[in-house]
């Protein structure tokens, strides 16, 4: 017979990426759906769900089934309260889900699940303290205190690109204005080459077809790989709004570790090298204390389903 | 005999206040001694700790010692690492006055014991987890996370005074720009009062004897009990950003309940009333979520020694 299998499953905006992860991190396999977006009813993005569960899990049993959320998982784990790109609105998704599959069912919001994977088999680990920033169309996180997940009075922790870094600064989706994401995520790497384009020579004019609108930030991570000045401008400052930012996360927190994941950290040390600079520089204290080491996440895209399913697994480890 | 007590003594810039707590956090007494400024060296102060300890036990044995210091304490509470306004620069304090006392001492900094005694016997009773602000001169802080104080990797986590609000702001003694306790804060308060003195009718020109120099908070805060509106718009401001300031931290934390303590929160709803429509205004998911109480400290200035008596017995009856 074979042994059960412990599978994460991140539930994003467009699609579904489900995979099987071994106890030491390690994801076996992966499966994918397509999330149909908010428009649809509830019971279809959970048919695509439990298809792409099966699918992944392929004929083995399910020792249990960690779902990585984009959107507010109230602090229970049970619901869904709100979710911008998911049908999902103060939905019980985890009993219902359970109920369905017959197994042991956590939830946990995108982020948080990624900060869990980088600290359990990732750029966090043994840290007694880390502070994960997910850099990828805004900014999400995660935050590891004193060997414990945080996860909020609401579930809401982590919320880190909703921070005010600019008063009356650029508007943010979120209604507020100068949110730290306007400033330092993938839309900002965009909007800042955007701007500029037609006014220096790049080669974001020929990677976009000269439609600045159609610039995406995989261009400009390439066009900065090439020696693009526009473009390596652009990481230059997204990196140092990223110090910026995780400055006042280490002046609240005073974590042991700060990691950077998302999809803006494949650049690597051209985002993170001006975030250590603006680190250092805007930090209090910094000639008094150790300044935390700032390192590129391990687990890339599969963070999220990886946290997951180690959270269905240790959480079942408690019971 | 006498039955053993438990000492809390506030190390401050300018005195040392010593008291007596019982085990639901009441001060029975208190002593006072000056501390002689950061000039002199460590041997002096500890004779001035020692002398107020001893006065304010009166004869009765010393069950234990909690010493509050104005200063960066790491993470292990042994040494004092920096303090702007004490002599003491990495110095192993708790282990030398531990030994010279001969009785159990533990060692926090002040704004993480003013924390400690508003979660014990104050306004964040109750809550699995609080943001303590503490409004003086400055901003200090502490947190409570899922019913634990948190000290961070070196002991200075709740540094929020220092965390960036306004890029190119105010300049700060700490040497960024643009700190938080540059726009919320009593020298805050101060600084808006100064500025607009001159420009238009107000009490504070009779209150400074018509020498913006000589003002103090005090003097704003009675003055605005007294109808000023001057006085009052200053309060506002300040109360508008520290709106602003707490609702980055309950975006990254999601506490619940904030609580606001330091010698500014006496103005209470004056104060209050407006952070708590700017929190709201600025909070993101706020539809989504429950947005945390905002109240004022209840311990008032006796918070630090409250809290290191606290701190002290905690730790005796976990060993």
């Amino acid at each position: 017979m074979t042994a059960p299998v412990w599978v994460g499953v991140d539930v994003g905006g467009t699609k579904v990426l489900a995979g099987v992860v071994s106890e030491d991190g390690t994801v076996v396999r992966t499966a994918r759906g397509a999330t149909p977006g908010r428009r649809v009813d509830a019971a279809l993005i959970e048919e695509v769900l439990t298809e792409t569960v099966h699918a992944v899990a392929d004929g083995a049993p399910i020792a249990g089934v960690g779902l990585a959320a984009a959107g507010f998982v109230e602090a229970t784990g049970e619901r869904v309260m709100f979710a911008p790109h998911l049908p999902w609105q103060d939905e019980p998704v985890r009993a219902r889900l359970a109920d369905r599959w017959q197994v042991p069912v956590v939830l946990e919001n995108d982020a948080t699940c990624a900060a869990i994977a980088e600290w359990e088999h990732g750029a966090a680990r043994g840290a007694g303290s880390a502070v994960v920033v997910t850099l990828g169309t805004g900014i999400g996180g995660g935050l590891i205190v004193d060997g414990h997940v945080v996860r909020g009075a609401n579930g809401m922790a982590g919320e880190f690109g909703h921070m005010q870094v600019v008063p009356d600064g650029l508007p943010c989706e979120c209604g507020g204005r100068g949110c730290w994401e306007q400033y330092s995520s993938g839309n900002a790497l965009v909007r800042y080459a955007r701007e500029r384009m037609g006014h220096e020579p790049t080669m974001l004019e020929e990677a976009s077809g000269g439609r600045p609108e159609q610039l995406t930030g995989p261009m400009v991570t390439d066009a900065a790989a090439a020696g693009d000045l526009l473009a390596r401008a652009a990481f230059t400052s997204v990196g140092d709004w990223l110090g910026v930012g995780v400055a006042n996360l280490v002046a609240a927190l005073d974590p042991e570790r700060v990691v950077v994941g998302g999809g803006v950290s494949a650049a690597g040390e051209r985002l993170l090298g001006p975030a250590r600079v603006s680190l250092e520089r805007s930090l209090v204290g910094a000639a008094h204390r150790v300044v935390p080491s700032l390192v590129a996440a391990r687990l890339g895209p599969e963070a999220g389903l990886v946290g997951a399913a180690a959270l269905a697994r240790s959480t079942q480890l408690r019971r």
